[in-house]
């Protein structure tokens, strides 16, 4: 299932998406939960929505275009992973000898999140914008000090992330939060699709297109830290806790496109795609008081 | 004025601390608002606080050790600094020569949140926790794109971080997050010093007492970066909402401490104290699991 965060009547409810004739509809779930993170931490109101999703006339309901969408889940914290795909290596060459021992952990703050379809202004001042296209897990349930095999017992669904760094900033310290934490840097969705439906976490194709162009393709089968042990990992040292974010890192850009990359600009689009999941198109503007 | 939280009736409530013959007694705000950060954000519901505090007969008050205090505040995003005091120069040494450029900023989530009597629960396999004695800035003003002039004008009030940090996690990657994310691993407190007691903020002793034994001692005057420096850079990459911390790095160790250092272990305790702030005391104890 597609679970979705949606704006209605001054508040933010959840629902299912529901497709009929290649459509996107929208069943409402505010009759079964108030929030997403409450029914992926919880199997019977998981089956609730499942059995309304099953008994729906899914032509009767709004199309999902209707609604203005918000984050899939409100995150209490955002974990995201630096360096975790390997590189494309010669035939010979062992790609996993620059394999580190742990995963290099970074936190995007709570102002960060962006809807799907928000722009993402780019600060006055920052000259080195660019875009991450990742496979971002959401937690199901608490996880503390679990097992790598409970650990995909913990994530309730999968979704995309968008991690917008400022690149000036991020080579200005040693630690990367500036160059990461910017408002609206991390546009979350547009949905989440339950982890029922995603057998295999590490093999899924993650693409980014900016303008036109496929700039980042290559599998989750080539990460260094799977799914499952990144979970097990975080979990050894802090709780995660329903609707938490785990982004998993992205695949370098290919080599063409490192060689043609330009910082994102106004009205640039960049588009992440993740196969069984989704994509989540971001358009970027300038700052206001910049563009005067 | 100080400004507490603490729990009553399964819930959470302001409050002020009114001192009568030494002795703190506590007069409950719920009148006037529900949090400590939006008294904070408004100078008219400061205004009631102030008029409550010169009204009322502290005598006839609970004491204030007579409940339990939660955090002062519960920040949306935690700030932290790294490397942001002077070091002992030798005379004729410029103590300025290795002065980066710019604060080196990190995240603590919202998991490390503590209240100021919470023991600190030493994660099992943690072997190399240590503590950090910080200045924390609250925010009482949304800032954005703040100038140096006006930076000060956005600050609610001060209060007193542990920054606790296991260092084998920190040095095991470049991003410091798991070293410094552990559950509980920011306590916060006692109260929030209103800024109009606190004139300068670059005039206040940071002390830490560890077992009895002085191990930090240096002024805010010898920090790198000022607390109005910092909000205004910060508020240039991100907007800063009242109730965020910005804690703002700790002095080194004294050289004496730096020699006869261990991790902190089952039982320690370490106080933070700060002129005009007041002093937080956290014990340390080890998780259950490690223990049996």
């Amino acid at each position: 299932m597609r679970l979705v965060t949606y704006r209605a009547g001054g508040g933010m409810r959840p629902g299912a998406v529901v497709s009929v004739d290649g459509e996107d509809h929208l069943l409402d779930l505010s009759s079964i939960s108030a929030r997403v993170e409450e029914i992926l931490a919880d199997e019977a109101r998981l089956a609730l929505v499942r059995d309304a999703v099953a008994a729906t006339d899914a032509a009767s309901l709004p199309r999902l275009d209707s609604v203005t969408l918000a984050a899939p889940v409100t995150p209490g914290k955002i974990l995201c992973l630096g360096y975790n795909y390997r590189g494309h290596v010669p035939d010979g060459v062992d790609a996993t000898a620059n394999d580190p021992e742990w995963p290099d952990v970074f936190v995007k703050t709570p102002n960060t999140l962006a809807a799907p379809d928000d722009a993402v202004v780019i600060p006055q001042g920052a000259t080195d914008v660019d875009y991450e296209g990742e496979l971002a897990v959401v937690i199901g349930r608490r996880a503390q000090r679990v097992s790598i095999g409970d650990a995909l017992a913990h994530v309730g669904g999968y979704t995309i992330l968008n991690d917008v760094s400022d690149r000036a900033w991020q080579r200005r310290q040693s630690q990367w939060a500036l160059g990461k934490c910017s408002d609206g840097f991390a546009p979350l969705g547009p949905w989440v699709v339950t982890a029922d439906e995603v057998p295999d976490p590490q093999d899924l194709l993650v693409e980014v297109v900016r303008d036109g162009v496929v700039t980042v393709s290559q599998s989750t089968s080539t990460t260094i830290f799977s799914v499952a042990f990144v979970i097990h990992h975080l979990s050894q040292v802090l709780t995660l806790e329903p609707g938490d974010i785990v982004s998993t890192g992205t695949p370098q850009k290919l080599a063409a496109a490192q060689e043609a990359h330009r910082p994102l600009g106004d009205g640039d689009a960049v588009t992440v795609r993740i196969s069984r999941i989704g994509e989540l198109t971001t358009t970027f503007t300038v700052a206001q008081e910049a563009a005067r």
